[in-house]
């Protein structure tokens, strides 16, 4: 085993400084050593669940960039000091119809979370990247495209994906109609998304006050949903609904904004969802999810970020200040996503 | 006013022989002499929330097949001694976004329902066609094409319409994977409409008797949803899942059936459904509905059903026995549509 310096969870709401364990690498490992690792909303949930009694240690951290620092004996694409990304999977069976699909993050065998997975190998759990260095296997590293900010590109890996992978699949482009709600991590990356794939994109908000910001990212509109009038004018105006909100919430509304054929895609809150099938009728309307990504979509995720210079919103922090981050998020007192810098681990 | 001889109910499950009120025709109207209507679950949900006391009187029947016998003055697309089929709808606003569409079914001022409804010019509530004769706009009259018996066409107006627009608007066609759960009025339909469409067409059922039928009905597969193993294997495995199922059901049994960014597609229950997102999520796959269909849809049906002899499998009796047909009905005892013979009304 190697050993690497990170940030376990010592509460249900904070972490502290920690020795982390690596394994030694296998033939197609990469040893990278994390430069930014973005604070993610399942950070807060996998903190707040967690039961120390219980459970393994907790490493938060599955968005990150870093360097390559050294190569297992079988590695061919990567060398010692690229630039690098990693999101939130970092295995699956390879096998299954999803994974050849492309689509490992819906691996029939579950695919393996950068923390709080278990290794397929050894059956370790996996510890994040809240940390100096991840061990990863190398098919679930992405090269960095040179022009992307490696701080401001962390946060692609896992907000982007999630929202790269519907806006791709429900065939948005030039002349699509894309409305977003909710402007946080994943809300403010559909939108800057949307736009770039040519999509006429309006932002969804319970107030007015986000209207200056969503114009700045590059929205076309700017949608009031407590304002009646406005709502009753939009229904059946929009192809794409990107949910990103959260908090448990009714979906009629948004649902009444969706077009003929179109569909409401839930990314934010993941329980149960109850609808009126009248609501979907009157329109032929669809709901759908989406969460992660496959290698496929995360490659050209990449490329596309890099030729259209899309990046997120960040506000970079010495890892140092993770609670601080942590505490903020919780209150959602962030435009967009934290980073932590990982050079003061040493 | 003119009068003829109908079908009135007269409790909450049975109706009585009654004379029945029709408009004068205005400029845009034909009366039809209705040849054949089918019993529509519709008419057992009406009649069963039917409420003489509070309530017009009420004439069930929306889909049927019949023989023009006069025109309106402004008439031109038809004349006496035509055949024609009348749907569920008989009017719309004709200028909203949905109507402009072709999507009358789904007009933002509502549509006129063909009972039950009210007239857009008179205010009257509208009768059925458990009569012998209906006054109809024009434009909600289609021509039958002359290739389909007029008692086995009728059901297509509301049962085939109503599979016909999802599978239309979900794209199904040669190469297409179809799964079609509940085998009755819709069900049969959607069995036979996926089939000519050129898809891969398999019944889900909870039990394995209907196998002899399925396969008959043209079917290529038939899957008992009781059987686990079965169901294990046919996972992700359908682009649509069309579930005809009248009663309320849980749908994560459907949703696994459904294959990436497929859709399962709710028109037999329209109440609220609950479902888990992440039941979306992991294979990034839609909910949707449909109900009813717009006019190009219903007329481009009929082509359709004529070039490809696509007609209801019915079980003709004369109006009658409406009551036994209900009674029937009720108790899911009918292969696959009852439809009234209405030449017994004189």
């Amino acid at each position: 085993m190697r050993t690497t310096t990170g940030w376990r969870a010592t509460s249900t709401s904070e972490v502290g400084r920690a020795q982390v364990r690596r394994r030694e690498l296998r033939a197609d490992d990469l040893a990278v050593r994390v430069d930014y690792c973005g604070v993610c909303h399942t950070d807060v949930h996998a903190l707040g669940a967690y039961d120390a009694g219980a459970q393994a240690p907790l490493v938060p951290g599955h968005e990150f960039t870093g360097t390559v620092t050294e190569v297992g004996a079988g590695v061919r694409g990567f060398e010692v000091g690229d630039r690098v990304a990693v999101g939130n999977i970092v295995d699956s069976c390879g096998t299954c119809a999803m994974c050849e699909a492309g689509q490992e993050n819906f691996c029939r065998s579950f695919p393996t979370l950068t923390y709080g997975g278990t290794d397929r190998h050894d059956g370790s759990t996996t510890l994040g990247a809240y940390s100096r260095e991840y061990v990863v296997r190398d098919a679930f590293a992405y090269p960095l495209p040179a022009g992307l900010d490696p701080a401001a590109a962390a946060p692609l890996l896992c907000a982007g994906i999630t929202v790269w992978e519907p806006l791709r699949a429900l065939g948005v482009g030039g002349g699509s109609r894309v409305a977003v709600a909710g402007l946080g991590g994943l809300g403010h990356l559909a939108v800057k998304l949307a736009v770039a794939l040519g999509a006429r994109t309006t932002v969804l908000s319970r107030t007015p006050d986000k209207r200056d910001d969503a114009l700045r990212l590059g929205a076309d509109g700017f949608l009031v949903t407590d304002d009646e009038k406005a709502m009753a004018e939009a229904r059946d105006s929009f192809d794409v609904v990107l949910d990103t909100i959260s908090a448990p919430h009714g979906l009629a509304p948004y649902l009444r904004l969706v077009a003929l054929d179109g569909t409401l895609s839930l990314l934010g809150y993941l329980g149960p969802v109850t609808v009126e099938t009248t609501d979907l009728l009157i329109g032929r309307k669809k709901l759908g999810s989406a969460g992660s990504g496959g290698r496929p979509a995360t490659a050209e995720l990449l490329r596309f970020c890099a030729e259209h210079g899309v990046v997120a919103d960040v506000e970079v922090l010495p890892s140092a200040q993770v609670n601080t981050a942590l505490e903020r998020l919780r209150r959602n007192d962030v435009r967009y996503r934290f980073v932590l810098d990982m050079s003061d681990l040493g």
